[in-house]
């Protein structure tokens, strides 16, 4: 039996690897360096990179899902700043990375999706996922008085969160949290603009 | 002297590799098997796999300039049907894949900004020169009466290129193009509302 202890290892060294050189850029050999395991230790836990990144991408998930009940589900919050809360969590975890690694979602969406068709598969559920959390949020908040109630949350869900991804996006390629910061500013001034009759 | 119908077969059929499979998911010998070239020949017309990638940007960028030429710059069509239409060549170029390969740009920017720094140097240039463009075009829809006077073109420029590249990933994921017929009637529907006053 292998110890569970080298497992987690694999996992925990195993993420950042994979998220700051990609599906196809981090190779098993650099996850067994960065876990500092021994060479061939890698197949006694996991049946193959794929089946790895697979639980990475789950994990990863896990994390998502908390912030989203800390924020998007609190039902004890406003809901626009829950989501603004939850855009910031997102932010400040780019930010300890120097904005180079980006979410691990976005980037297998860019690239494993083509590598893995369980990967892909995986994304599509948490996609949406994540945006019947988004959803949730923008009913509180048309129901609060918060948005009209005109709006089509389901559609500003997809808006919103495609958003963000694109400016993650271009925030690794600057190496700077400006593209997020703005993406936040327009969001709520313009796609998100407060309820008229509240004003 | 190498000759130049070789290097031009590389460029065509490398670009369809690292299209597909990613800057690190392509390797030389699949740009080299793709080409239909002798082993070994690669390196008589680039010095890496960096160098012929950087190329490959550069002529995707001419591209996307001819584009932009033929759709945001032209002053003879309306401002807002050029912004429309430009999005509709780039859906247009993404279907032709089903879907499955994304914009070099965005891909680019979620992978090999991180294991090439001359790449993202250039994807930063790219950033801003299609930014300059999106301005321009949404500037002139502001004096043409299609948007409000009070629209900060800048920033919306911005936020619809982010969202932009933000639905291409999610289309890549689902295989299909419905997250970007929908980030379309979100932009136009919500972010640039038709200036009330002409109604």
């Amino acid at each position: 039996m292998p110890k569970p202890s080298h497992r987690e290892k694999f996992l925990k060294a195993g993420f950042e690897v994979v998220l700051e050189r990609g599906y196809c850029g981090a190779s098993v050999r650099d996850i067994v360096q960065a876990a500092g395991a021994p060479q061939g230790s890698f197949t006694n836990h996991f049946a193959s990179k794929e089946a790895f990144c697979l639980e990475l991408l789950d994990r990863y998930f896990v994390m998502v899902e908390k912030n989203i009940r800390l924020t998007l589900r609190n039902d004890a919050a406003k809901p626009l700043a829950r989501l603004e809360e939850w855009l910031d969590i997102q932010i400040h975890f780019l930010k300890k990375a120097g904005m180079r690694n980006g979410c691990l979602i976005g980037n297998f969406s860019a690239e494993a999706g083509e590598h893995s068709e369980p990967i892909r598969q995986r994304l599509r559920e948490i996609y949406h996922e994540i945006h019947r959390s988004v959803v949730y949020c923008l009913e509180a908040a048309v129901k609060a008085g918060e948005l009209h109630t005109s709006a089509d949350c389901g559609e500003l869900a997809h808006f919103l969160y495609a958003a963000l991804h694109g400016a993650i996006l271009q925030a690794k390629v600057e190496h700077k949290p400006a593209p997020l910061e703005r993406f936040k500013k327009t969001l709520f001034a313009v796609v998100l603009r407060p309820n008229p009759s509240r004003k």
